[in-house]
């Protein structure tokens, strides 16, 4: 550790969630608090920030408590994201790079990095530590995950799930309302997001808490699909109401591998050529409409899965604000980790910060697991929604602009 | 009219709103406070409830304050809906439905009818007023309007509009933040309801509210979609910055009247014979990706803008509560009458509901008039924006369960 003070620089990386910022808050509400750190960089768009200079001071930009309440409610990366892998440490080319990152670090006193994002990111806080050792920089680094697909091994969670499956069960909630109110006969199809795991989509089973109304079905990719025991599914519900809504994970596989969006993204064209690219939603869709006749309708959820801030959860917010604070107290004792939640085993919903191997982490994919599956394989158990239910608790406070959750931004540099 | 207290019915009816319920709530509030009214029938289904006697007995079921909070905040329609056209009066069959409506109506001492629902409602209502002469019969009926549309000529806005517009705004916001986060150049297409009127669309532009960020261009139904002029303006946007955000309406034409949608609905067919069905977003995805190569997603908002109880516009359910309460004053002065929202003309919003003749506001569209669309016809005006602000304002309070808004059900007889 060098003498005195430091600087430090946080970047985001990986795709927007509704809590990203709210762990950048974390973050700067930490390196305000020690004595370490002087000055805490925010690079833009993740590590090309670093590669090209453009950075601002977020301790200086971020004094107030109401600057502070505005990023955490901002959705996606107040920071810009970015999607660039480090190249590998022993690749000739790729070292112009690192001397190029650890120059602005030299140059700039900075000696921790902090990087909030998915599996990519957490492989550049690898490699950028191998390589401070490898040079003999004093360096101290720390990744804080981020991913609305809670698909991480290691941590009980992810920071951004909760605000995500908040959105999802409250929508379903909605959609199964909107569904109910007509006596003909419908399927309707929501496709959830979640290309390797399906916790999403068993989130939208959290929705029978509005009014006890949950999807006939959830299908998740951690099952194989089959198409027959889906319309035997479907004709089983008719028996019980007209008006069936069925959870599908954009991901759902048949037994051979193939996706069953893929169905309609093979081959056929419109009268302009173009291919189509359809999804999971709407495969199903029309196989519904082919086997049943009957009204069929498929919704995508989109974006707004992973944007939707003005539905956040509180429980998601005060730890993802929670762990990019811990990330700073940990980062000089526990250099190269990842931070991660650790849920207690007491009755009462707890969590604490915990500072983790990567190599426990990141490149490893957290499906769910069986005993959260029912038997048929066409919905999730109580124990799925038992370790769901405290992620989505509590309604946020939000700042107003004429009706509109206020939202922050970062100027960038000319 | 009949000497001593008379019934009276309610039903619903038409597509869901976020708002149909809190207009519910205001007839039972209204029918509550009056003298003139013993008990307030609820017909489940609309007609199709009269017309097989399913109904339940609203007064009875809605005594608590908590119970009509939670209406209000229940989304769709809670006594369900149809979609259900009375015959007309002069045919011969049809006066078996009416002659089996009335039976109804003087078995149960029902006099006064409230019809809540969109233009095909108002038919219902005009009809069974008419008839109601015809017999003789002593009859009092009362349209209220909610549709999301804002379509409705006579009344300064629709029921359910605002929570709709609020729900737009909010989204929009969320989504040009998410695709703010990237380098690489992007085009984002977001399609939304509105078929006939660009109203919903419109709201799109209120997004500005959160952080300054708009759609770049807003295309409604009210202006010929030309491609060649779509992708100037593309290409113009893209000089400003890499992420341009589009909002068009699912109902966006070319000059010679075909839907920009309808070209991916022309006969492409997939490899299972199924007709591709596809959107506006979808086919302007797929000519934008075609003609700049870019990354494209095209986002089709759905059902939850017409259900997102979530998020209700505070002014639109306290004018949808209230409009509901003043068809009870209303309707013996003035049966056969549809109520509209008058807006004062002084600087600070308010406004006031009042009977208008059917005639006035029912089977004619309201378009966005010229002044609320730019002379480029690519987005709306300050005037455009300064009519629709009102109508999203303040955020409302839930009853909420295990972190979702709690709804309520009406139990069905058996």
């Amino acid at each position: 550790m060098p003498n005195g003070k430091i600087n430090a620089i946080v970047g985001q990386s990986g795709g927007p969630t509704a809590a990203i910022n709210a762990t950048l808050a974390g973050v700067i509400i930490g390196a305000s608090k020690t004595e370490k750190i002087e000055k805490l960089y925010g690079a833009f768009n993740g590590v090309e920030g670093i590669l090209n200079g453009r950075t601002c001071d977020l301790l200086e930009l971020f004094k107030t408590k109401e600057d502070i309440d505005l990023l955490k409610q901002t959705p996606a990366a107040a920071l810009g994201s970015c999607r660039f892998k480090l190249p590998k440490l022993d690749d000739p080319e790729g070292v112009k790079i690192y001397n190029k990152i650890f120059e602005y670090f030299e140059k700039n006193n900075i000696h921790a990095f902090f990087y909030i994002g998915g599996n990519d990111s957490m492989d550049t806080v690898v490699k950028l530590g191998e390589y401070s050792k490898k040079i003999g920089y004093p360096f101290y680094c720390m990744g804080v995950p981020k991913t609305i697909d809670n698909d991480l091994c290691g941590t009980d969670h992810t920071p951004g799930f909760g605000s995500s499956a908040k959105y999802i069960a409250t929508t379903m909630a909605e959609i199964l309302a909107d569904c109910s109110v007509y006596t003909v006969k419908s399927v309707t199809i929501v496709e959830i997001m979640g290309r390797d795991a399906g916790w999403l989509t068993a989130a939208s089973a959290l929705s029978s808490y509005a009014n006890g109304m949950a999807p006939d079905y959830i299908y998740l990719p951690e099952v194989d699909f089959d198409m027959e025991k889906f319309y035997c599914d479907i004709e089983k519900a008719f028996e019980k109401h007209p008006n069936v809504v069925i959870a599908v994970s954009e991901g759902a596989r048949f037994a051979n591998g193939t996706y069953v969006g893929e169905g309609t993204q093979s081959g056929a064209v419109d009268n302009f050529g173009h291919k189509y690219l359809s999804g999971t939603g709407k495969a199903l869709e029309l196989a519904v409409k082919d086997k049943f006749g009957c009204k069929v309708r498929s919704i995508e959820l989109n974006l707004p899965q992973r944007c939707a801030a003005h539905i956040q959860s509180k429980t998601d917010i005060e730890e993802s604000v929670k762990i990019g604070a811990a990330a700073v107290s940990y980062v000089f004792q526990n250099s190269g980790c990842m931070m991660g939640f650790v849920r207690s085993n007491s009755e009462r919903y707890r969590v604490s910060c915990k500072p983790m191997l990567v190599s426990e982490i990141a490149n490893k994919v957290k499906e769910v697991p069986a005993e959260y599956i029912n038997d048929e394989g066409n919905n999730v158990t109580e124990a799925c929604i038992k370790y769901m239910l405290p992620l989505i608790q509590g309604e946020r406070k939000y700042l107003i602009n004429k009706g509109l959750p206020r939202y922050i931004s970062i100027k960038r540099p000319e």
